[in-house]
């Protein structure tokens, strides 16, 4: 039994596994493979509308707004966001909280004039700036929700943002309550909390698009994919059939309601354990600590080691921190259980008794 | 038993899906699936270098060439190849021998000036126009290989164009020996020879790099991917994984050279039969009819449906042809059996024996 920390490609559900390793033999008894059969087909449209539909659902998602399921990652949409929505000769605002933020900015600078309104790099990004102000001239705002690598979080998003909101959701969508209505753009890598590698999900506001006056090929235009419902050509099939069937066991699960409250939970046991344990620290300022990805790091440089073949023994995997950062990095996506941190708990405190 | 003539997502080897499925729940005994480990461990890391090195193998890919897996399938690509080799100012050839080609020559309008050498338009695309020049001054000269609608594909290849070759081989790739000195830049979206939908291959040649002038988004940016060997950002493992399974496959079968000839002999038995059986007539022109798409109608319309319905008895999966041609298409890829084809044959006899 592994515990599966890794930050990412990261945990996903066991049932889900389950169903998705059957479709690759045989897909809802049609004898083929779901890896096999057209996207046109029917059984597969009802897939990806099914996918639309639990998007929509979860995540409470207004009327005026598109759900589609693309390829190319984040860093895709780092460069479609501007490229939709950025007018020549027009300015982007960005908040800069790490190196992902920071790669979003670089490629909107191929489009227009860039605006960082507030950045924490020179802490190493372990806190969320927060004494800024948003440009009423920006095309828009740009953020970053959870940054993976330092463990912070936005805790509030801006709600009276003067233009709209564009967000990197990649590794804490679906895990906390988010009023979508405050976002222009939503956008996620499913990698981390809501399927496999492959398919990235985008949330647009419909009446943000075609103001640029800028002509955009078709596999960059948002209208375009809007127009072809995510199949302007052939999507990535098996990774938005894992990623529905990731949505679907969170609505039985209860809903990302639900969820977060688990996730609040896991995060709360375990910082309580780097708060009290001496042995550990934790990274991020308290008030901004990530409830997705914790980072700590060992007291004692020395026990890095020693405590990461403990956690190999103990079959927790995925726990070492990004080299930027150094020592430990929890990833407590939504599939991972409580149980797991439970398991990782104990292995601090054994280590602590140890040593 | 089924047998899967669908046009794509098309047929993958039986053994290939088996593994796959196992993978989905415990890759190489890792004790994690496959979908949930980190792009970055040795694992994987060994997947995409296998992967890479089955495709230089089996292509014979010289030296001064980068091969990489990328998202967003070949329309992406039609955006891709203009975007990294026409400069501004710089004009772009054009062989226009279907809706792909023709998808192809408008992303290119994005980026520069476009010439058609020639089109089989005006007799919807059945067969492949031959009596043309390429540009001496044209930045590349776009091509491809098999047109998956019209069931045409080209059997020579320019040998000595004056410039660049850059060819979409998405439906024959892998399928027939081709020298790939001859051209600039080969792409490929994996679902129909080579893997499952979500990957595609890009084999580019290094030198015509950097050439543009033009500033390129990082994953837009051949250069970016070469340098980040395809992982600039995660790429999309679980199709990488299926796509070098399935070379794997292809090479134990003892490699292109011998699949040609197996897919010579299903096509010569197919295109015989249709030829032969008064009740059916080939689409294509003789000299260009393809050896992976081979479509045909029946003679008599009103026998469509009911040959369809024979098909369907006997297990015969995915034959209708595309709307814009009618009738049938049987795409016979690299992983179809030659028993399918037998079984084809036998529902065409029946059919015309009973009729």
């Amino acid at each position: 039994m592994k515990h599966n920390f890794g930050a990412g490609p990261g945990i996903l559900p066991h049932e889900v596994l389950k169903q998705a390793a059957a479709a690759v033999i045989d897909f809802n008894g049609t004898g083929l493979s779901l890896l096999e059969i057209s996207h046109r087909s029917p059984e597969f449209e009802a897939v990806l509308d099914e996918a639309v539909k639990l998007v929509k659902e979860l995540f409470e998602v207004p009327a005026g707004y598109s759900v589609l399921f693309l390829q190319g990652g984040a860093s895709t949409q780092f460069a479609l966001a501007p490229y939709n929505l950025l007018p020549e000769g027009g300015k982007a605002a960005y908040l800069e909280t790490g190196v992902w933020a920071n790669k979003a900015l670089k490629e909107a600078k191929f489009f227009g004039e860039t605006v960082v309104v507030a950045t924490s790099k020179e802490s190493n990004f372990n806190y969320i700036p927060k004494d800024y102000e948003i440009p009423a001239d920006a095309a828009y705002f740009h953020i970053t929700s959870n940054n993976t690598i330092y463990g912070t979080q936005l805790k509030q998003f801006p709600a009276s943002s003067p233009v709209p909101v564009v967000c990197d959701m990649s590794s804490d969508i679906f895990s906390r309550k988010v009023n979508v209505a405050n976002f222009g753009v939503i956008y996620a890598g499913a990698q981390k909390n809501m399927g496999p590698a492959g398919v990235t999900l985008v949330i647009v506001k419909d009446d943000l698009l075609g103001k640029t006056g800028r002509k955009i090929p078709a596999m960059f235009n948002y209208q375009v994919q809007i127009e072809g419902g995510s199949m302007y050509n052939t999507p990535p099939c098996f990774a938005i059939y894992v990623s529905m069937l990731t949505l679907n066991w969170l609505k039985a699960k209860g809903g990302v309601e639900a969820i977060e409250k688990e996730n609040d939970a896991k995060a709360a046991v375990l910082y309580e354990e780097i708060d009290r344990n001496p042995f550990f620290k934790a990274v991020a300022a308290t008030e901004d600590r990530s409830h997705m990805n914790v980072c700590f790091v060992a007291a004692n440089p020395e026990h890095e080691k020693p405590f990461l073949k403990l956690c190999d023994e103990k079959g927790i995997v995925g726990l070492k921190g990004h080299r930027s950062v150094g020592g430990f990095r929890a990833s407590i996506y939504n599939a991972l259980p409580i149980t797991s941190v439970y398991v990782l708990i104990e292995a601090m405190q054994e280590f602590a008794e140890k040593n």
